[in-house]
């Protein structure tokens, strides 16, 4: 059921991004940006947090991938990311995007909408009513939580693949990935995941340091998944709730080595 | 000494906030709110953190409490405050202000009185130099701790109480619960709440988690802070400083059942 | 090798922080915000973030040390450092500044310079890679990660604080510190500061605390960067990972008492 091809390359992707250590800059949200630049660290990568439109293009410069985060969202944020996107597309960068409660407010669904059509956005990352909100008017989700299981948003999720170009990650109990022909699907992860703030905002994080140096962006996408997931599962044998939880995923991040992850990745060929 | 009614009622109410999971929308500052997101999910609450004008307003919406938080202020924060505020009060959803800081500077004592007058607040609580600041011009605390003890606090408490017919919960070593008339003094607690930041915070956005589903909004205070201090005093034991006592108290707040809080709430009516 | 009468020092300096309990203001990123605050109250401080121009002024006035960070900075924030500066220095505060990504971007380096020119700073604080560019142009650091050894930038870190009459601190395996005159190198210290974000910053805060205390601003400088190495070194010990370093960093900064740190104190006169 599991495709051993895609495990080794999984291992792969991780023992790259410890190499290669690819700085991220992230421009995100207020709430989880400290977790996801340790989680960053963690993994092997480099963080730089940068927002000021007056000095976002110079630190894109830098980087090696951006991630767009739309949560604590503002007008000003929007056009910060839209100034880092068009540096990043000119430089050939991966972009992640994360389009955290779209759907929930306006300036949410349309600054996302405005940011996938000006920019060439790589991956999109969100739960399946965040996915749907981007295709489906009238989608919407309970502020920043999903109220759709994956599957309803397998469709959307191929449409917007195909439309846009990018790859579609949808997360859940099983995350879908797809470019819009090819679906993988992940089957690492915790439930624990759901009790702490900022879980998908990590593992849009890993998404991005995997993307910066894997030659195959479906693969990295489904080999970021795959490891953080199998982290979650590491980490809560030992949590005795989601205080400890966090703490020790990012202890497994940061232990996690190429063999466990070949051995444990469990992606199909949906 | 202490009420076994309340006790009872506090666990009814934990229970409620883990079946009706309530959505509570934070305009809080940059400094805790990770934590307190972090606090919300752990007790059962789902949490939305959204402050830009834009959006305020229909993130409300979907709202069942709103948390009106003055860490890190700023003009433009206030006027975010006010615009979700009056939606707020527009759909008889419960506010709770947490005044950080008042008395500290102009900006924060202006704002909490603006906000006050402006809104009708369900519940204000905060330490007892931001209460006494709140309606003596000159009480001025050290930064954001307070210098003063609850009792000092107690009269202005019942005052401000009566005339907003608003609750007041004055936090300290044993916490003060008043709508003006009745008084609960809530025992639990531990001070290494006060090596922690956001403690008092985090005590407010458990106020709105239980305000969201309690019927009676002097008992669901109570019992928020009974809640917490309890889990406090659980954190505390297993802990060896104040790392691990915050991330114990996420850990505490989330194995908490309803019998535990029914036989370890201290409530008193004063 | 270390000397004898800096350690005792160093111990004498950490016993006034926690008799004095002094109130730290820092102007700071919003990625490590709350790391700083947290070992800001572990250490015996008491902390403050506000960084409104409507307030930053007020807030100064009660504290008894400045920290001017340049993380997440943007031309708003800048001006509420040089209010709240100058403000400092008609106090005679003294004012701690962490150049986070000096010479990464255009924003960040011009920035430094300006608070450096318009204010008395006491401690500048930074990678050996910030402070190169500090001093020439064309040190460019990868994001907020410095590129160069401490000692690539001895000269640079002497020059400076003849130059702008500072103490320059510059972090790394092993830190230097100067007036100019006299150096100090820290041995304290452990690698896995570098697998956490936040690390510099808390050490930054950490001398802002023992400045506001010390009759001796260099012995200060040296017992802080001392005191946090000292703690990481313990932290290490019993973590599995980053994530559980960070939290056991705090309790270890907490645990600390004068004793072990003037046995642990390995600081030479260079």
């Amino acid at each position: 059921m599991f495709d051993k091809g895609l495990a080794q390359k999984a291992a792969e992707n991780l023992k790259k991004v410890r190499e290669k250590k690819p700085l991220i800059h992230s421009i995100t949200n207020y709430v989880t940006m400290n977790y996801t630049a340790n989680a960053l660290l963690a993994c092997g990568a480099s963080a730089v947090m940068a927002h000021a439109e007056e000095e976002v293009e110079e630190m894109v410069c830098l980087a090696d991938a951006l991630v767009l985060n739309l949560g604590t969202l503002s007008e000003v944020r929007v056009h910060a990311m839209e100034k880092a996107g068009k540096e990043a597309c000119k430089r050939h960068l991966p972009i992640v995007l994360d389009p955290v409660g779209a759907g929930a407010t306006t300036l949410r669904t349309r600054s996302c909408q405005r940011l996938i059509r000006e920019l060439s956005i790589r991956v999109i990352r969100g739960n399946p009513s965040e996915i749907l909100s981007l295709s489906h008017e009238g989608a919407r989700p309970r502020g920043i939580e999903s109220v759709h299981p994956v599957d309803a948003a397998a469709e959307a999720a191929v449409n917007l693949a195909r439309e846009h170009g990018s790859i579609l990650a949808v997360s859940g109990r099983v995350d879908l990935v797809t470019d819009g022909k090819t679906r993988y699907r992940v089957h690492n992860g915790h439930d624990m995941l759901g009790s702490m703030t900022g879980a998908g905002c990590t593992a849009t994080a890993m998404i991005a340091a995997f993307l910066a140096v894997g030659s195959n962006a479906l693969e990295a996408t489904a080999a970021a998944l795959s490891y953080f997931g199998l982290a979650a599962e590491k980490a809560a044998k030992s949590s005795e709730g989601p205080g400890s939880f966090q703490i020790r995923l990012l202890d497994a991040l940061y232990r996690m080595d190429e063999e466990e992850l070949k051995q444990g990745a469990r992606i199909e060929i949906a």
